[in-house]
């Protein structure tokens, strides 16, 4: 990772020297604002305008021409367009510049022409070993050095402070949006980098180098394609080793989002189950929007670290717990049951008549002893039920020590270290819990919602990357693409260790008759042709087979049904029937950006029309594919319910664990498979796949 | 509606004279506030301060008490406590006060001695037929009038302005939230007026009565309990019947919720789906939380009326263009499809590498071209496929001509009549929006939400309350409340009109085998006990018997387990064995609170554990049935998939109607229905019940 590659893209963000190509006087236009800001923000490194027609630009000396420079550059900022830009990057490169960022814009976002010169670019870049930002990019800006190729105007309207958080983003907009939303609420940051058209980098690539900078509390990312996930999952190993959390929007969930952001960066569609469960396994929190972000970046700049999702509410209005009760539900936080020890201490505090529920209702007793507040705080201080504390106060005015309360509230937090969060929108109210560094929301929902994030955040830190063994090469029949028939199909799932039902496969009657005495009735018997992949619309499915006369039936009246169809024959298969608890489905296929993933969800005739299923990254443990499954819409009957026994959720677990171990050590061969059912058992009694469909794929 | 009741609660609202009973010369005193207010804010009539020890208060001649006075006061606010308020609605009762708004506190919120005192005041209030609001209200506030009893400080905050809102609240924390954040919005209140405990004078009274008012535009209400259904109901069928909207909160929606409501106002649980249908059938829009009802006002100010829910949404940001799609389907919205005209015409306008899709991407274009927003605008005026539009611009700064485009934009919105919000976040760009009168939210989903607010609720008020015959009464074999025998339920479901299975119950071997004989193989043998509810748990269900012999030895064999399990012998049930494509289920029971309603859902064993089922409240029209029933989970298996033909959804809908009416016209005596399953055929084949369960309810 500290290769040459690496080592110029450090140019990028962290430059000794920078010239602007296409430098202004003008510190309004694209061209003169990167100057303009670096000297207003105290960039100490050298700053080399080029400007053929001038001496000067904006008080330092500028040169004609790259090779008139003092020193080859680390960093050049190529704003000159078109054909101009295209030259730019060949003398970049010629004398040996480390990295470019091309602010430039007109080219991949605007035709095929523009998309040609692009790659021309990007091919200069690569075979002279140099970095390239963009094209199209709004430039990057870092606040600790001052180095900004930026022409963003955000900086006007919301000077930058240094501070803890990293912006990096395919889109310039967004990220000068993210950077003021959080100037708006104080908080300092460090980088905001947009990458643009990503002919050579990409947000991933960025993060990866980010991620090694000691004093950032929060990483926050845009996307609207995963086009590199190798590098994303090692900036994340590398944050969750330093316990750095990622927060990042992956735009394009929804299929109009996709067509949208397919129209607007011609990026092919990531599928988005997989997207969650990508960043799901490598520990990156996924927001929506710009305001989400915002909304959760306090959170992650006080060093909490909650254990537990259990949050304890307080407020001055009765009605207000009634709304926050309501309101924990729905951001996934549970009410703190607060131990007979702290009810005790709270009911010693609030007057006889106030609850001593959780939320916690000051009433208007509140009015005539401001001090009921800190009291409450204290008698919870110690409440080992608590992980999240939220405050809210609705409305407030005369007769209220807000200022008291912002005291009492910041003591609790640095004393407990327990996230706390206020509620409130009136700027009397709300100030005062600003002005103590506390974070204030003026609506209840941002306010739960934010401090799910952070203790949902921190659980799924808390997982550890699962170790397994990895899976063998499975010898596969064919090397044709499409699909295996059923029995080869059963054969690499047997090879990979799944639990396949008893069967033969038959090719006169004598032998299907044996099969029956050998597996015992019932049977199943089901012809067997790649070219009919859905048997049961033939009638070439018989079940429930108790005699040998009935199995002998079976086999002339489906060999005949696929000669009348002109299908191949490749057999009958004879197999032992077998009933469970429930049919569920397994499913494996690689996808062409994030690779190996397997499907695990309800089975049967209606997997496609109920779609209850969910998508696990390699590697992952059992425990995760029986969670995954207990969150299933059946999740509540899988444990055994109206006299049911539990199903055997860890043979299919481990069933599904094999199939991954499977799928990733042949995805080079294996383009999808489909087990469908497998029928679990009572808890005890196994899983077994009946029906499975393996699709090789082209090599 | 004219009564004397009403013509007295109208005292609350608009009184001609206002008495305070203890008054204070202190404006900052709960005493003394409503009548600074009532000076400050041009109260016209006579304000009668009433306060032993004073000859003025705040320069208003005052008044030993009530008998002093020169004229019976309409209104008298309570602020004197304890039995000093007791004494004081007595007095109010014996001089002929039409109502009292009874300010104290310390009654029913605080124990059962307040509770037993709330209680007195109450009956001497009726005795008098005087109205009496409170006790523990914070007051009502009339800004066209002036008339304020109110005490919250919030008008010091944000001085009132008349308005076409009223905000009905039974808390008065909350009424104040509300008003504060519309004012903030710079929008009008004219009402805003909170209930407290609730003794006599609730929420859907006022509501009724204040419906009424021609200057409204939208009506806000906060319950924590729906105590009076019926008036809100009459209220609502007011303002439908005037296209005035009603948005409500009704909090405990969830279990914590109500846990935590009960303990504030002592109030019982609403069931919250049933509370969720009663409000969908009467046309009022539900909302969760302050914030919902603030960001949803703006849009009802305008006069705007969707006729559907396409939207166009525009950015200069192409990742704005993106989120919003993905946002837009999660706020139930649908991106409109441009008519090929329309393309056309943005397409004249855009650059040609503009994308051309929605939403519409400006482009960095946008910049060099401030006119190309209201091309774009001009262009999409005529649209009939557009509903609502969205312009979201996150980022601006110098090259933007917002007020331009905030010029153009309002043009259009008036031009055309189509709701058009703006989500923007910088000051810079969101009060050049404002100041043209345009709702502006910083956040897309803000936006959506109040958009497809707007459009749903105008949907759902052009609903008109279907008119059905009323049911007729069924005969019951029993008055013994509790459940009826599988027979006796089956009877009672047919005499309703539903599709019930062809069965016979039979006391003999030879009667059984008769039926069967009658009835034809298949059929199901099921003994009848109301001792045993849950038959097949004690195998007295025998399912496909196919001949005489088979059905002799299954009554044999049941009726001696009815004996063995010494449960009363009703006979045997010989039905029909019937298959279908669905197992549905059809229930219906009285609330307590909001009466007979209907549940409709999928059926069979799991129905409780995976909870696919939706609540109507009677009248409803076969097409609701169908609807709740394609909403369901199950949904897109109902109109048939993987070669299935349709479900007869219409033979159920119209047994749920059937079922409906019998349970409004039997409410008295019918506690609850429960028929599972309800087996549906293929489209046209019907629908059929062939199990049901009905519980008499106690005289």
């Amino acid at each position: 990772m500290t290769d040459a590659r690496t080592d110029n893209l450090l140019a990028t963000i962290d430059p000794r020297s920078v010239a602007v190509l296409g430098a202004s006087e003008n510190p309004d236009k694209v061209g003169g604002r990167p100057i303009h800001y670096m000297l207003k923000f105290g960039y100490q490194g050298a700053i080399y305008p080029i400007n053929p027609s001038r001496d000067l630009v904006q008080g330092l000396r500028s040169y004609k021409s790259l090779d008139d420079l003092p020193e080859v550059p680390e960093l050049a900022v190529i704003v000159v367009s078109g054909d101009a830009a295209l030259q730019a990057m060949k003398d970049c490169a010629r004398i040996g510049v480390k990295a470019a960022i091309v602010i430039a814009s007109g080219f991949g976002e605007v035709d095929e022409a523009g998309a040609a010169m692009q790659r021309q670019m990007r091919d200069i870049a690569r075979a002279a070993g140099m970095r390239m930002v963009g094209p199209n990019s709004q430039g990057f800006a870092n606040f600790a050095s001052g180095a900004i190729s930026s022409f963003s105007t955000m900086f006007i309207e919301y000077p930058p402070e240094d501070g803890p958080v990293a912006i990096i983003s395919q889109s310039g907009a967004l990220s000068a949006a993210v950077y003021g939303l959080l100037r708006r609420r104080g908080i300092g940051v460090r980088y905001m980098n947009a990458t643009g058209n990503e002919a050579d980098v990409n947000v991933p690539d960025v993060a990866r180098l980010i991620v090694r900078d000691p004093d950032l509390k929060l990483v926050l990312l845009y996307l609207e394609h995963v086009a590199d996930p190798g590098a994303l999952a090692e900036a994340a190993a590398i944050a969750r080793e330093r316990g750095l959390p990622i927060v990042a929007i992956k735009s394009g969930r929804t299929a109009s989002g996709q067509q949208m952001a397919a129209s607007h960066t011609g990026s092919l569609a990531n599928e988005d189950r997989v997207v969650d469960a990508f960043f799901r396994r490598h520990g990156i929190w996924r927001v929506n929007d710009p305001h989400a972000m915002a909304r959760g970046a306090p959170m992650y700049l006080r060093d909490w670290h909650p254990e537990g999702n259990h949050l304890i509410a307080i407020s001055n209005s009765g009605a207000s717990c009634v709304l926050v009760a309501d309101a924990a539900d729905g951001a996934g936080l549970a009410l703190a049951q607060p131990s007979e020890a702290t009810r005790a201490a709270v009911r010693k505090v609030l007057p006889a008549f106030a609850t001593s529920t959780n939320p916690i209702d000051l009433t208007g007793a509140v009015l005539s002893n401001n001090a009921l507040l800190g009291n409450v705080l204290e008698a919870l201080a110690g409440n080992p039920e608590t992980d999240l504390v939220y405050i809210e106060i609705p409305v407030a005015g005369q007769g209220y020590d807000i200022d008291g309360f912002a005291r009492v509230s910041a003591d609790f937090a640095a004393k407990t270290g327990k996230p706390l969060a206020i509620g409130a929108w009136q700027d009397s109210v709300a100030d005062p819990f600003r002005a103590v560094g506390l974070p204030v929301y003026d609506h209840a929902d941002d306010a739960l919602g934010a401090l799910s994030q952070l203790a949902g955040h921190a659980a799924l830190q808390r997982v550890a990357m699962p170790a397994w063994a990895p899976g063998a090469a499975v010898l596969l029949p064919t090397d044709a693409p499409g699909f295996l028939n059923e029995a080869q199909s059963l054969a690499v799932l047997q090879a990979a260790g799944l639990p396949v039902v008893a069967h033969r496969v038959c090719h006169t009657r004598d032998e299907a008759i044996a099969a029956f005495e050998a597996i015992g009735a019932p049977v199943v018997v089901k012809a067997c042709s790649r070219d009919v992949p859905h048997k049961s619309e033939h009638g070439l499915v018989a079940l429930k087979l108790a005699s040998a006369d009935a199995v002998a039936a079976a086999f002339d009246a489906q060999s005949a049904t696929l000669a009348r169809l002109g299908a191949v024959n490749e057999g009958v298969i004879v197999a032992a029937m077998r009933g469970g608890q429930r049919e569920l489905m397994l499913g494996a296929h690689v996808d062409p950006v994030f690779g190996p993933v397997v499907v695990v969800g309800d089975g049967g005739k209606y997997v496609e029309a109920l779609k209850d299923s969910a998508v696990l990254v390699p590697p992952f443990t059992e425990a995760e594919v029986e969670a995954a499954l207990r969150a299933l819409r059946i999740g509540p009957i899988l444990d055994g319910v109206r006299g049911d026994p539990p199903v055997d959720l860890n043979a299919f677990a481990r069933a599904a664990v094999a199939l991954g171990r499977m799928i990733e050590a042949n995805a080079e061969r294996i383009a999808s498979v489909d087990v469908n059912p497998v029928i679990a058992g009572a808890a005890g009694e196994g899983a077994v796949v009946v029906d499975g469909l393996v699709e090789v794929r082209a090599r």
